[in-house]
C-alpha cells in the first residue's frame, strides 16, 4: 500500500467534525475504527435491517460503506477548506456477506491534483474468522466546500 | 428499451412476497412502484437520514436504489425458483442530489442464461422537476434459492 | 440523447488534424464517420488481426473503439486549447463479435467543467444485420494541451 | 496474493497453443512472460503503433494487455475443455504511459464454479524504473469451448 502525507494537518479532526452530520452512515450504525492520511478503516454490526430477502447483508449496503472509508481515505489527503465527493463507485462482489460484523478498509492507490483512485476491502466477520465479500473501486473528485 | 417476456407468469407475486424480508429496503424506506418483465421503478423521500455532511442523498443510498430496480428487474426474468443476486454494480453520479423525492428506473438490457446486463436511471424530484444524479450499471447473477 | 453545444467551433476540424498522429486507432484500421457536439461514430471491417482464439473479435479491440468514440465525443465539447484524457473505462460484454464490420457510438450523458460521463454502444453488422455486442461506459477528464 | 491449485494440470500447454491464435496480442506485439495458477504476466514494447495523438500509450491497448493478462489468469484455473470470455471489464488510469515497455501483470481474487474476479496492475519501464500507470477489474465467465 502506498504511503501519503496528509496536506491538511487537522485532517483527522476535520473528519470528526464531520461525522456528526453523516446522517446515512449513522442510520446503518457504522463507525470509523482508524483515519490515517490514505486509509480509513470502520465496522459494524450486521442487524436485521442491514439484510436482504435471502439474510445476506443487502448488496447496497456493502456499496455504502465501501464509499465511506473510500471518500474518508481520499478526504484525508485534500486541502484545508477541500471536501470530496464519489465521482464513479464499483463493487465486485464476491461472496455472500454472512457474519457478525461488516468490515470495511478504503485506501487510496493514487492521488492527483483533482481526483483520487480509492480500492476497499469488505470482510465479514464471524468470531476471528473474516472473509473478503467484496472489493470496491472508486474515483473520488476534490471540490471546494462552501 | 428491449421488451422481455417473463418465463415466470407468477413473478409479480414472487417479488412482493420477497419485499417482506427486504429488511434494508424498508429501513431507508424505499418502495417499489412499477414491476414489468425487465422494467422495475421505486421511490422514496429523501429524509435527513438518508443525507450525507453537505445535505446530499448519501452516494450509499444512490447505490442501494441503483442495485434494488436493476436486482428486480432481472428478477422478473428468471424461472420459477431462480434468484438473482449481484455480481458487479457500478455507480456514475452525475449531479448532486438534492430534492424531495429520489425515484430509481432499472431495466434489463441483455438477459442472458445466467448473466443479466442491467442500467438503471437515478432521478432527484422537487415538484414537477426531475433531475438525472446518476447512471447504475450492473451484472446480476440467476442463482437457485435454497 | 441530451444535446450539446460545442464551445470550441472548430471543433470538428481540430479532431481532424488530431486524427493524423492518432497512430493506435490507424492501426487497428478505425475511422471516424460522424462528429457532432457529443457525439461521435466510428467503424472498422473485422479483419484477422482484430480477432482473439475463439474466432470473436477481440475484448481489447471493443474496448479501443468504446474509448474512442466516447473520448472524441467528449473532445467536441471542451475549449480550444483544451484536449481530453480517459479517467475510467468500463466495458459489459454483451454477446460475442462475430460479423463483417465493427461499428461504435459514443455519446456524452453529463458535460462538467472538468469531467465528461459518456457512454458507448459496440455493434457488429453482418449486411444489413446490426447485433448490439457491448455497452461502454466512461468519464472523460479535460486537460489543456501542451 | 491468494494462491490457486489448477484443476487442467497442463493449463500452461493449452494457454501456449491458443495463444498461436490470438491474432490480436501478436498484433499488438504482446507476449506473456510468466503462466502460473491464477496469475500471468505479460509485455511489448512502446511502439508508435501503440500511441495516440499525445505520444502516451493509447487507453484501448492498456485496456487490451488489462485484459489479456487477466483472461489468461482466469484461463489458468478452469478445467479441461473449458476457456474463458470477458464479461466485464473497467481499466482506472492512474497516469499518463510514457516510458519504453509496457508490462502487465493479471490476477484472480476470487475463483467461482463459473465467475473469476481478477484485477491486474499495468506499468511504464524506463530502463530500472518501473510506474504503476493503470490498475484493472474484471469479471471472466468460463465457457465450454466448442
Amino acid at each position: 500500500m502506498t504511503s501519503f502525507v496528509a496536506q491538511n494537518t487537522e485532517y483527522k479532526k476535520t473528519i470528526e467534525e464531520k461525522l456528526t452530520s453523516q446522517f446515512f452512515m449513522h442510520h446503518i450504525g457504522f463507525n470509523l475504527n482508524r483515519i490515517e492520511p490514505g486509509l480509513v478503516e470502520g465496522s459494524c454490526e450486521i442487524k436485521q435491517f442491514l439484510k436482504q430477502q435471502n439474510g445476506f447483508v443487502h448488496g447496497g449496503v456493502t456499496a455504502t460503506v465501501a464509499d465511506l472509508v473510500m471518500g474518508f481515505a481520499a478526504f484525508t489527503l485534500v486541502s484545508k477548506g477541500k471536501g470530496t465527493v464519489t465521482s464513479d463507485l464499483k463493487i465486485a462482489y464476491l461472496r455472500p456477506g454472512i457474519g457478525e460484523k461488516l468490515e470495511a478498509k478504503g485506501y487510496v492507490v493514487k492521488a492527483g491534483n483533482l481526483l483520487y483512485y480509492c480500492e476497499a476491502d469488505i470482510f465479514v466477520r464471524n468470531g476471528s474468522k473474516e472473509i473478503l465479500i467484496a472489493r470496491g473501486y472508486s474515483t473520488m473528485c476534490s471540490i471546494d466546500i462552501p
